[in-house]
């Protein structure tokens, strides 16, 4: 089947380019006459592409030099152990501030909770995380080792606009679904971490950037491939890499750069959001989930009048090529994800789509 | 280039046929018009990939009913952790036994440390790992809560013929080099893990078969990611899975079958592998590391008589093709890694090589 557009929250689409250029050296990577996934982690050819990407990375996102980064098997999930194990035991009470603000942040501060005391900084779940929850950073426990947030929630379609500012206690932010998608401000950031199968890559490993000066508060516990510092000493080379998944992330930003960088593609970001919203908002048929002032520039959902129409407009996108625009189980509905390969072409011809569908069906 | 003679030690070569298909469908997985890195791993359709993974694995290994199988992230490091966070607590003792045999028993087991005693059931450091060392069963301390094994030495090229008899105490096996290489016997075994990176597909992932009845034992400080009985109630997906890795995988096994099972590819890599260990025990030239009793059919390092000429050995077999010869830092050497998707013509290759090599230097 030729390619469609697709709109799937994560394992999301990949760059057409980036794909075929990784079709075409799928067996010869570098002409060594081996496959990327075939080589060793350890020869110059990896090693090379590995310190390659990472520093594509440093330069796209704007890290300070004083941060480290690292690649850690086992995407965002994984991270939600990471981080209370690394870092929990920065203060005597192994005490963290979570922001509740959907199903990701939930599973956070839950896994969180083996490690240590976990009290909620704010919580939007009595409005189904239909927004960003008002906060006053005078509340916070001084005494705590971290603050948790998510970027972005995928489900609902809500996201930060700008982070709390938490004076001496670092911000850990969930960055999985909008990493390298806008400009950030690293200033209260102690650890950004994101899965790449959304901005970076294929499933599997997630990009952690760490603060130097957090080092150090590791538990006795914690699995040494999951200890941020050992992995930082080693260059993410304490055991075999993902090659593949590093390689991948290696093409996907050679093309965010080629794209104009964050700044570049932030505005295209946004325009995009714009089109899908505009449609909603001038529409009395389709509803919103979010709460306008907090919508997500990567996330779309919406509803329809009922639950036979919203079958009817599924099936009829899949015809079109708009592939996995199902809402997540838990909200139902429909869902644009809007990642940054999602092409502008593939948001307007989903907004003719919806315009056609409600002029049909309205 | 065209493709060599890949005799890496891991990631290691995958099946040509295996590649190929896999970059023929790269941007199209199962007529979706998407590749399986851009699919969600809950649809249908990886479900169903996953499931006939899974249910080939057990057919090719002859994996009884009471285990289950589970994909982890992570590679066999990561089930260095795991295996004493679910298992170590399964007597009050928090005791474990681990025969040392090569570099990666030994950090498995230092990696052990951090969740309980650990005794080395015996070890042959002394001899430089070039055997698998004597052993009385009775020793066995009967409150362990397991006895772990690296199954195959990658390094000196040593393997375990058979496993030993440890009644109660379950068998923890790190197949990772030899998994599906030969027909194994289940009788002792609690767990079996590999990383994919040799016999199973490309790095990134361990697929883990674990007895039913050892669950329920797992600290409160595993992070869930790692906890066996909820991977596997939740089937492999309790976060997004490594889809690609998983696909490979279904791949091999679909080529393991047609080359007739394991069965079938023990007698081929006992045939590759007596090939290799003739050429060396026919000459006065290179020298095995290891005891010839011990020999692995998987990993065959050898020495040559000087430093000079085995950097001019290294350099004339890669310009011959033959790929990824040069032994392990901690050995030096040659390594020829001959896992089960080494075809006989690369091994024959490789032999002849050796033999003009010596006629020319001996």
């Amino acid at each position: 089947m030729s390619r469609v557009f697709n709109f799937g929250a994560g394992p999301a689409m990949l760059p057409e380019s980036v794909m075929k250029k990784a079709q075409a050296d799928l067996l010869d990577f570098k002409g060594l006459g081996v496959s990327v996934m075939e080589v060793s982690h350890r020869t110059n050819e990896f090693e090379e592409l590995l310190d390659e990407t990472t520093q594509l990375f440093r330069e796209l996102i704007k890290l300070p030099g004083n941060y480290r980064t690292v690649f850690i098997h086992g995407g965002a999930q994984m991270q939600f152990s990471a981080v209370p194990l690394n870092l929990i035991g920065r203060n005597a009470a192994k005490k963290a501030l979570y922001f509740e603000t959907g199903v990701f942040a939930k599973q956070a501060l839950e896994e969180a909770k083996r490690y240590g005391e976990i009290k909620i900084a704010a919580s939007s779940a009595e409005t189904g995380f239909d927004r960003i929850p008002a906060y006053d950073p005078a509340d916070f426990d001084k005494d705590a080792s971290y603050v948790h947030l998510t970027s972005n929630n995928t489900i609902v379609g809500t996201q930060w606009k700008t982070y709390p500012k938490t004076d001496d206690l670092p911000l850990v932010i969930d960055a999985t679904s909008d990493i390298l998608s806008r400009k950030v401000d690293f200033s209260q950031i102690g650890i950004l971490f994101a899965s790449l199968q959304k901005n970076l890559g294929p499933p599997g490993v997630a990009l952690v950037a760490i603060r130097e000066d957090l080092f150090g508060h590791a538990s006795p516990y914690t699995p040494k491939l999951l200890n941020y510092e050992l992995n930082a000493k080693n260059n993410s080379l304490i055991n075999t890499a993902n090659t593949f998944a590093i390689y991948m992330v290696h093409l996907v930003l050679q093309w965010l750069e080629e794209q104009g960088g964050v700044a570049a593609i932030e505005k295209h970001n946004k325009k995009k959001a714009s089109c899908l919203y505009e449609a909603i908002d001038q529409s009395g048929f389709y509803q919103g989930f979010a709460h306008p002032d907090h919508r997500s520039i990567m996330n779309v959902p919406f509803n329809l009048p009922s639950e036979e129409l919203l079958e009817k407009f599924l099936n009829e996108a899949l015809e079109e090529g708009f592939y996995a625009l199902k809402g997540h189980r838990s909200v139902g509905g429909v869902r644009a994800s809007i990642y940054n390969p999602m092409p502008m072409e593939g948001v307007e011809g989903l907004k003719s789509f919806m315009e056609e569908f409600e002029r049909r069906n309205g």
